[in-house]
């Protein structure tokens, strides 16, 4: 079976990375647009060898792992050009409007559109590591578009890298994971700048700084080649969720204002139950599937 | 040497636990508001035994870990009734209301107030563990007002520990503190707060949330007994941040929204230099001292 990874940053050279172990007689090809990136993964040994896009109908499985808007115009062009028992799996974090730009083609049924929730805030093929799909929830949006023999060699895949398949539309896709994944990163990137410019003028203020700020503030290492694009195409879901913040921030600021402690207080108790949530999460990380 | 820790949860049980292990043959007696924590404390055999505030005359060292709204009030009494020869160290997260409560009082030169750089999302007895102060940031304040002597018997704990002095004013600390700490407790837990209230209309939201949203969110699991106080005394400091903080959200929000996705890159791409603060940190944090 011939594999080729179009982007072999930390996602595409994870992938590579566990298929090689799990299906060794595979071969792992990648096409990057980054000829360093591309060098150093043969380098060190995640993809068999370097290949060009234009060799890509001698694939049998495609693994999409690119900026969400490259992607918009790269599936459309593997879509055009694969044999017709090619899978393509890609793992943006935004499923609406590539599902939209590919929905009349006619090998629509060669794709299968996913999102596996699993990552770091490190990027390029140095970030590639095994496992980190591993016991990490993919979200499989329209599968029912996707030709049913497809659907089961790609099932047959994640399950043996150890993920657990959840089922959405792209529309409640964007909208949740505007929430859960795509808000973090903002209040992320926006504490980090608050903290950096803050530094301008009172040197040393990192210098205080304990693991409770690096936790916040982890997201803000995160590629802005990847976020930039993820932003633009959930523009709508994320100012919602933006907004909310933005008003409970306020609300918050209010409260401290007026002197209203005793409302502070109440306001963290009832957030405080996000402990359980977020048990849930470590507890679905450490789970055996 | 006869220890007394007033506040026997994360900051003073970990104490406990390192002097225990650091100065075998010092008595750790605990005090505490709560029975039940007092009670835990002694069967998990993180102090000694017990007692009574009425029997803190007989201590040598008292440190003080309890809400920071209570320490204004406890350590005055503290420092009406120690011997002369014993040392106080607070750990509260402000330091500029505690120092000037207490400024003109009497045994003032056997007060030393420090803000150990440390701590988890966990609270309680349960939660104190050993080596929670090594290599961390221990900011001294008002240094020249406590009893040279005092200071020596201080810094030899602090070394023995592990922990990384600094010195600073308390007006200073306050405000530093407010950006590197306080501002991330707030943008966690509205952040959580956000997310949650989603949840009530979208169910499952958190089956999709990944190790981001965890990492984002964590310090909303805090203790609000511990942060409503925190936040009450920095109140203007935490405004002054806050304020920078939801107008640099609204900023991005606006790009996002007139479509200057460019831009939008920008500060990302500036904000990623965080990474070489964050290293620091983590480096810090690895330092053998």
């Amino acid at each position: 079976m011939k594999v080729y990874i179009i982007g072999i940053g930390l996602i595409g050279g994870s992938f590579a990375k566990d298929l090689k172990r799990d299906f060794p007689d595979w071969e792992i090809r990648g096409v990057d647009r980054n000829k360093d990136h591309l060098k150093e993964a043969e380098e060190i040994g995640i993809i068999d060898a370097s290949a060009e896009f234009s060799r890509i109908s001698e694939a049998d499985l495609v693994i999409l792992a690119i900026p969400v808007d490259a992607s918009l115009k790269v599936l459309p062009q593997v879509l055009d050009h694969i044999n017709e028992n090619c899978l393509v799996i890609d793992a943006g974090s935004t499923k609406k409007e590539l599902c939209r730009v590919v929905e009349k083609h006619a090998n629509r049924r060669n794709f299968l559109a996913a999102h596996p929730i699993a990552g770091t805030e490190f990027s390029g093929p140095s970030a590639a590591i095994n496992d980190l799909y591993k016991n990490k929830t993919n979200i499989i949006c329209e599968v029912e578009k996707t030709a049913f023999k497809l659907q089961e060699r790609a099932m047959e895949i994640f399950k043996k890298l150890g993920m657990r398949i959840r089922y959405m539309d792209p529309d409640a896709h964007d909208r949740h994971i505007a929430y859960v994944s795509h808000l973090s990163h903002i209040s992320a990137f926006m504490l980090g700048k608050t903290v950096l410019e803050k530094e301008k003028n009172e040197r040393d203020i990192f210098d205080l700084a304990g693991s409770g700020f690096a936790s916040t503030v982890r997201l803000a290492k995160s590629s802005p080649a990847m976020w930039a694009p993820i932003f633009q195409q959930n523009k709508f879901n994320i100012l919602e969720t933006l907004d909310e913040y933005i008003l409970n921030l306020k609300h918050f600021r209010d409260l401290i204002k007026n002197d209203q402690f005793e409302e502070v207080f109440n306001e963290m108790e009832k957030t405080n139950h996000i402990k359980d949530v977020l048990n849930g999460i470590t507890e679905n990380e450490k789970l055996k599937l």
